[in-house]
């Protein structure tokens, strides 16, 4: 299934995209959760009334007209990891990593999927990162590589937008990689079993309709199970946390001359199978 | 006033520490909060009734008698600053930073005042380090040092406890701050007002009785005022967020030989004013 958070003129919902329409969860059956967090902590037991409510089709709002919103308004955590493509490694012109490079992005940064991603007034180095995202399901810690798919719930679309004068600042990135807004993800999240294979997606990125990254997952040093028995074995993972799981070559930062995302310029980022997202940016005020 | 979540044989409850008692404001005026979080953020319509209730004094425990929790069980946000005072970055052989360092500690490490820290399972390398943390009230965006104070709810006392392996494994510091229970505060937040300069305090840190860190918040490199002002410029502050504002000299890394916190040992932490918390520590299970 695909589940979405969006709103129809009034507060937001959740929902079922069943083709292009979205079903509305909150109105044909309000008591199955009140948030995204509360439908994925609860997916065992709702998983066939869920079903059952994207087959009947009542309360189905065309896609276009709605406003399809983050997934989860406030992942409690968002682990992104660095360095995980070789093409982009070597356009960093950073050695192979041998270990897993975590850092965060603040939960205030998460973004819906089609909202404005803000150039920050402090610094105006803003740059773009597709990268495929994991949504936790079944919370856990310390799980093996080989369980690690029983912990994913779905899959998203992300942008780890990053400002890259903040990020290099010093040798710590997580403060360039947390401003407001620069956490877009969606456009909904596509449950594991839609995706029998995670690593053999397409992942592309484009800025005013010109593509500047291309590659598929399959390339992940790291692969997402490795990346969920490393980080659970110094956390908890809970339902809705989110994991983005690294950017291929193809960032702005890296070009000759060096591109950075200015007001009005517009991200869009596509997965094979997990659709895309599509940010404008503009300036903060 | 000094602020608890505390519990008393049933649920968690918020209350006001009133010499060695605690008086219960769930009990005495549950609609004024239902948990710390909303407590901050009703703060300024709600604080007179709060010091009547603490006032009166009914449904008082004694402090001995109930359990101090967290005082925010899961803040938005936990931001913490490195190399802050120059004894701890002499004994860390770094430069002092021209630029605040900043990192994260993941929400679910977050620690109750007097709660076991793990030494977890997958590393041994665990450390101390006694700081000051600032409780976010007021929200914000890009606020000036000036305004900085305002936005300041009230001060704890923190453990910003380190997995020195995972901590240097990569160039990024995020993971090895982040394990489960490796961020206790409290014992409770003392609200701004009764502190009037935070930035003259006295901050020890003691493991098994024996001193190990000892030193001023006026030894500050950059002082909170700065760091709300730094932080802010990239993210929104909100109420309960947290900000570990950096550790004195003497952690168990710099000891010769090198010292490491084991199953048995107890930490206490405290800061003039703020009181003190202890926390064992108990290998992961």
């Amino acid at each position: 299934m695909k589940l979405a958070t969006f709103s129809a003129g009034a507060a937001p919902e959740l929902g079922v995209v069943v083709g292009d329409g979205v079903v509305s969860l909150s109105r044909a059956a309000p008591q199955l959760a009140s948030d995204m967090i509360e439908l994925i902590t609860r997916w065992d037991d709702i998983a066939g009334e869920v079903a059952a409510v994207a087959a009947a089709g009542a309360h189905r709002f065309a896609l276009d007209a709605v406003k399809l919103h983050a997934p989860i308004k406030r992942p409690g955590k968002i682990m992104a990891i660095g360095l995980n493509y070789a093409d982009h490694v070597a356009e960093s012109k950073m050695e192979t990593p041998a270990n897993q490079i975590w850092f965060a992005k603040m939960s205030t940064a998460a973004n819906g999927p089609f909202d404005a991603i803000q150039v920050p007034k402090v610094s105006q180095f803003l740059d773009y990162e597709a990268e495929m995202v994991a949504v936790i399901g079944k919370p856990g810690r310390r799980i093996s590589k080989g369980d690690a798919p029983a912990h994913v719930f779905g899959w998203c679309v992300g942008n780890d937008a990053t400002e890259r004068a903040w990020q290099h600042r010093t040798h710590q990135w997580t403060l360039g990689k947390s401003f407001d807004t620069h956490a877009p993800f969606g456009p909904w999240i596509t449950t594991a079993d839609e995706i029998p294979d995670p690593h053999a997606l397409g992942i592309r990125c484009f800025v005013n309709g010109e593509q500047r990254q291309s590659s598929n997952t399959k390339h992940l040093i790291f692969n997402v199970w490795d990346q969920i028995e490393h980080l659970s074995g110094a956390m908890t993972l809970e339902p809705g946390d989110l994991i983005f799981t690294g950017t291929p070559g193809g960032i702005g930062a890296a070009m000759e001359p060096r591109q950075f995302l200015k007001d009005g310029d517009v991200v869009r980022i596509e997965i094979d199978n997990l659709g895309a997202i599509e940010n404008p940016c503009a300036n903060e005020v």
